[in-house]
């Protein structure tokens, strides 16, 4: 115990990610107890002033904000199941990567036993933990978040309460990453018909970047446009007509020069089924009416 | 003419965009010839000080720069092969939308003819001609570029020169728009899946374009890793393996929300088969060795 006065907190799991964790809980001055399945992931932590609990219960016995980093949701269950009945008035903040269906089933499962549940996703590598700019999003019971913001915000300066609904943990964390894939992928496709011109993939960057900032606008059109909820979608900039012959640009380039021509080629199929749809003179934020359903 | 010593300028082909190039030559004070298929589309810049050409070769031989924006590259030669021994010894800056292949052909047209040729493209809509922030690319003889970069400044405050090969306006023209596509696929995707949780995409909108800037990060250490050349793609953030896993979690949110899939299915197929070439341990810039080949 320092004597700091700040609250004690536990950490299970002691992978790169637990670890970073701990670390940033110490560097704020928490008295901070680790668990790991291999006690020696935690020899540089109890340097640095980790306590190392000897079993789970004695780790979460030390504290009330229990943070767990595991594997997966069946590791999770197989640390805390055997002591759930220890963590009664405790809360329990799971950054292990999981679903919206694990997340809403755990939070069941603390109700069954009398504690607070917050699900968690991370949205940074072990190395951004506790950087101003790190994200970690946290939804659950607001009131165990609040409990304990102030630690929490200890892991990354982007630190952010999305709701009661335990779900909105792992969706925002998988939307997100489906945006990067989403960018990247446009990006690599991109470089990789420049390159045909000898066109360097940093030469490329810049008008990528500065690119991606007009689209963030488009995106703030859409995204009006969807929550408007009337099916209007007026096409301000350009229709999906008007898409779709640009497309063929896009899909003819690559299939001339050389290259991949697959990632146009899935596009212009959803486009095509918008555009069957009815979509031809409405805008792009038309496509989320395909997004929405399943395929058939 | 206005005797206030600017230059003249023709523009051929008055649709939507046609117009605003016009007019915004007219509103920088250059003495404007136009010319359209049909002349009722001339009424209001006449009204505004233009002059209409009865002929194409009238409006091919009023000024030095003659740009022209058509519905595509047979209505360009429409229009000017008839005339193109007048084009001698002028400068032809070509907005309208075609591919690689066509400017190269251009390129070869107008070395035959005797006049210099440049290849454009416009990353704006009509509205946005002559906006400060508005993208105008040209490719082709620098001379001729240099000789006319004040007239063509007047339509977009990004003007901009990319080189001597005339192919590069239309391929960065693409490229861009495949990026357009790629991010706002994968925010209509995240919108959606984020819907079955009650989140509005104004809700979702400023995480996307506060997560895009991250992407950005990424994208700038791959575009080194792909300049590189020597293939170690280094996983400094995560290994393809590491995206792989993840983009599981996003596919069965999607799957089990029963939002449309489709998208992390396709992207699953790329990782796949970026893993299964041997880039598990790499970087996401690895998957430029995909994108780069024609898909078998």
């Amino acid at each position: 115990m320092t004597g700091n006065g700040r609250s004690p907190v536990t950490v299970i799991g002691l992978g790169l990610m637990g670890q970073a964790l701990a670390a940033a809980f110490l560097k704020g001055g928490h008295p901070t107890t680790v668990w790991n399945r291999s006690a020696d992931k935690a020899t540089d932590l109890v340097s640095s002033g980790a306590v190392l609990a000897d079993t789970p219960d004695e780790a979460v016995s030390a504290a009330d904000l229990i943070v767990v980093c595991v594997s997966d949701d069946d590791a999770l269950h197989g640390v805390l199941d055997p002591v759930a009945e220890k963590l009664r008035g405790r809360v329990v903040a799971n950054l292990t990567s999981g679903s919206s269906d694990q997340a809403r089933a755990n939070a069941a499962w603390s109700a069954e036993w009398g504690f607070d549940y917050l699900d968690g996703a991370i949205m940074t590598v072990p190395a951004g933990v506790g950087a101003p700019e790190s994200v970690f999003f946290y939804a659950g019971p607001q009131k165990a978040y609040d409990r304990h913001a102030e630690a929490l915000a200890l892991l990354g300066g982007g630190t952010t309460y999305l709701g009661e609904d335990h779900a909105l943990a792992p969706l925002y964390d998988v939307a997100l990453l489906g945006m990067m894939w989403g960018t990247l992928n446009s990006f690599l496709q991109g470089a990789a018909l420049l390159a045909t011109a000898d066109v360097k993939a940093s030469e490329f960057l810049p008008w990528a970047i500065k690119w991606v900032d007009a689209v963030k606008m488009f995106a703030t059109d859409y995204a009006g446009q969807i929550d408007a909820g009337d099916g209007a979608y007026p096409a301000r900039d350009a229709t999906m007509d008007v898409h779709a012959g640009a497309l063929k640009h896009l899909l003819h380039e690559s299939e001339s020069q050389g290259v991949n021509a697959e990632l146009p080629r899935f596009v212009q199929g959803l486009m095509q089924r918008t555009i069957a749809a009815g979509f031809g003179q409405n805008s792009y934020a038309s496509m989320i009416e395909l997004f929405r359903a399943p395929e058939k």
